[in-house]
């Protein structure tokens, strides 16, 4: 069924179940106007149906605690709050690993990080001294979508290697403008406070950051002041320029990983401080994003998603974000490390208003789009993605029933259903290693999300049943070529 | 100007602003709308405006993170998500008490509860063998708007006194239906497991509580199965009779207070457990509040607040709610033990959608209602509450700018403004007695909602300025006559 409605134009063969289902639940006088607008939208354009345009906002290091619309206390986020309330919100999404690199890796390919090699058990991320990245033999979302016409944008933070040969124009993407790992690298260490802070004084300075455009360092350091703000100009521009075709825009911020920063509008202005701040900035750019889009009269034929790379980062403090309920955070595969905000958007096509407590990962986005643009996912590899359309249209349940919880190279976690497994447990970024669990330690994250009372003892068959599908796993499990281990070697 | 505001006929007073505010927000078509409803509802009625009426919902224990519009993931709570969604939710709104008897007692007087003596360091709360209870020269909220004609009702939970002399109807309530204590009391010992469980196997055969109609045990015990059903009943009963005059509902849910009970639409069947069937039957239980408002066509006339007692009980596991991101829960002067879900609905005046962190508590409900019906709050005691009608119509802030933490007798913390100074601690039902703090923790609850950063050290101004509020507040507490530790001397 997925394949059949990837391969037919979408909004004409939707429509009459569409208008029948409107009439059913909310009466003739809806479904007229549905029917008005629809008619209206062919009269615009006689062409056939065209695919549909596709957004993924990516935050850095947000927290499934850090919005309105997913109970934060004092960060002011109408904007998403809006979005969720015009689309689907997601209470069970999922990043695809618990740190930036490998998880940026997944969402671009569908694939676990350690399916490409953008894992590493002794290097978390790409650092600048790094000589690996993600492969060309890798089919990136942006090159599946270039192969079906789409015109293509990377702004923001890339992290799947910034030489040359790994830039976002070497993976399918049209133009890149952004910087090319994380902002908390290039540290400058002879200004500002010694050592690495717990919190950070957001001088750019410290920072020497490159800016780059398609391959070429255009600022440097990058006044990460006004990054929030230029990304989203270039994103709008890509969108004003682009609405004649088909396009895929992947707006990467770099906030908020420490260190925190916001424009003039946004500093100081947030009850939760600079990471307030810069949040409430992000949340801007999104409802700048839907604003062009509606303005452009390209709203009932984009799908935006916003969601981000990986939980908060604790560790900071108050510079660090919060997964609300959920334990832990960035760095760790208990759920508060992989759980994030995921909120759909596509007025007319994804259903306003509704919240799904139903599975999904950012692994998922990418063949979803990939389907609803026409294209095909490659079938010569694994690919760890499911098509989500049913679910995003309100028609069907999500056909994913299990998360594969990475640490590195290492299997973690499993969730299966409502039930996740830990074989193994690392406190993020603490000093203590690993520990191993036989049994594992059991959640229900149904009944306990914030994964406190370990239920194994009672469970064994379920335990058993989620043993065997890691074994099965584990043993499907091909690694690729580890790249983030390749550095330069350090002059002595 | 509030006085002002309490005593003019209040929708036609406002009309004309409301207009001109429309049509600059939101143009002449959503103005002519406006007006063409309100010609509409003047034509209807073609009497004085009436007082409105107040509607106030009281869940037991449920914790500041246990709705879906307050981030939780699994509690599934679409009526008062809605109910958000179309009124003021408030994200900074207290309960003045971390348990049910003080905290009650505050809402239906507006004055902490050491004032009316219905606090204690040895009880918590009033038990069966109490004597003691809410005397009768307290003007109770019912009270005071039953001198000002309204019909009123309690619903529910009373837990300010069960012997004959300070029932509901004794203090001002036309009548009476529910438990007028906790629902975990009267517990049977020769029946269901030994000793005080953890959690409770839901079978009300354990729990010999009397529901009372008027002053009369109508069911020993009772079924509490079904208690939120039939509340629910009887307070849509009591609006559909009361239509035609003001009236007081307050509807006081024994749930979500342990042990855990729903009816066999919603047992089973919420992916949170037991105590999630709770929740949402809370919460359709609010639906068909509103519902009955609607259809008799009083929601434009109906203020309607939603909030609970106290914080999460957190001791009993899945059994107990969440405080989301808030620190601690029920018995606890932390965050999580006051800090709850509020949300106003009153359509037409409340604005829709509106996410507010100004500062508001149960005791403010008090003195907003006594003014809303044209009242004048008792002027010969000190009552703890602001009216926060300009808040509440989007018209200005809160006046309350400082809250008080009691537990017991002894004031823990006071907040002023983001400030919060813990002066004492004591962990919620733990064993060890209670800490005092000189310097007091300092934690900022803009930046740090979780309290999770002791910050007294760089601020000492904030610390002073705290401690004078705290002895300045100490210096004119007169306190009541102790109320809790009168009990039934035991039999030897």
């Amino acid at each position: 069924m997925s394949f059949l409605r990837s391969s037919l134009p979408y909004r004409g063969r939707e429509f009459g179940l569409q208008l029948l289902h409107r009439i059913a639940t909310q009466g003739v006088r809806s479904a007229s106007l549905l029917l008005a607008i629809c008619l209206n939208s062919t009269a615009q354009s006689a062409e056939p149906a065209r695919a549909p345009n596709v957004v993924i906002i990516f935050a850095d290091d947000l927290g499934y605690g850090d919005l309105g619309c997913y109970g934060h206390p004092t960060v002011r986020t109408p904007n998403l709050d809006k979005m969720a309330a015009e689309g689907m919100k997601f209470t069970s999404f999922y990043s695809a690993a618990e740190v930036c690199t490998p998880s940026r890796a997944a969402l671009l390919t569908g694939r676990l990080p350690l399916r490409t090699g953008m894992c590493s058990d002794t290097q978390r991320v790409l650092f600048p001294d790094s000589v690996g990245g993600l492969q060309t033999t890798e089919v990136t979302l942006a090159k599946a979508l270039k192969a079906k016409g789409y015109a293509t944008a990377c702004v923001g933070k890339w992290h799947l290697g910034h030489r040359p040969e790994y830039l976002p124009t070497r993976h399918g993407f049209d133009s890149y403008f952004g910087i090319p790992y994380s902002n908390d690298m290039d540290r400058v260490p002879t200004k500002g406070p010694k050592g690495r802070a717990a919190t950070f004084d957001p001088k750019s300075e410290y920072w020497n950051v490159p800016l780059v455009r398609g391959d070429k360092v255009v600022e440097r350091p990058a006044d990460q002041n006004t990054l929030t703000k230029r990304y989203t100009e270039e994103g709008v521009k890509f969108i004003r320029e682009n609405k004649s075709k088909p396009f895929f825009l992947y707006l990467a911020h770099t906030m908020v990983h420490v260190p925190l920063f916001a424009s003039k509008d946004f500093a100081g202005k947030s009850p939760r401080g600079i990471y307030g701040d810069a949040v409430e900035e992000v949340d801007w750019s999104a409802g700048e994003v839907l604003r062009a889009l509606r303005e452009e009269k390209l709203d009932a034929n984009t799908l935006v998603f916003f969601t981000s790379d990986n939980g908060p980062w604790l560790q900071f403090g108050e510079h660090g974000g919060s997964a609300g309920p959920l334990r832990d955070g960035k760095g760790s595969t208990w759920e508060g490390g992989m759980r994030e905000p995921g909120i759909a958007w596509w007025p007319g096509t994804v259903p306003a208003g509704v919240t799904t407590q139903e599975m999904a990962s950012t692994m998922d986005l990418y063949v979803t789009a990939v389907r609803l643009a026409g294209g095909a996912v490659p079938d010569d590899r694994p690919i760890d993605g499911h098509d989500i359309t049913p679910l995003l249209t309100g028609k069907g349940k999500s056909p994913r029933d299990t998360m594969y919880f990475y640490r590195g190279t290492k299997l973690f976690a499993v969730r299966h259903g409502p039930w996740k497994a830990h074989f193994i447990t690392q406190p993020a970024y603490g000093k203590d290693g690993p520990t191993e669990h036989d049994p594992p330690l059991l959640y229900h994250l149904g009944r306990d999300p914030g994964e406190k009372t370990d239920v194994a003892r009672d469970n064994p068959e379920v335990v058993k049943r989620l043993k065997e599908i890691a074994a099965t796993h584990r043993a499907g499990m091909k690694p690729g070529e580890l790249q983030l281990e390749k550095r330069v070697p350090e002059k002595k």
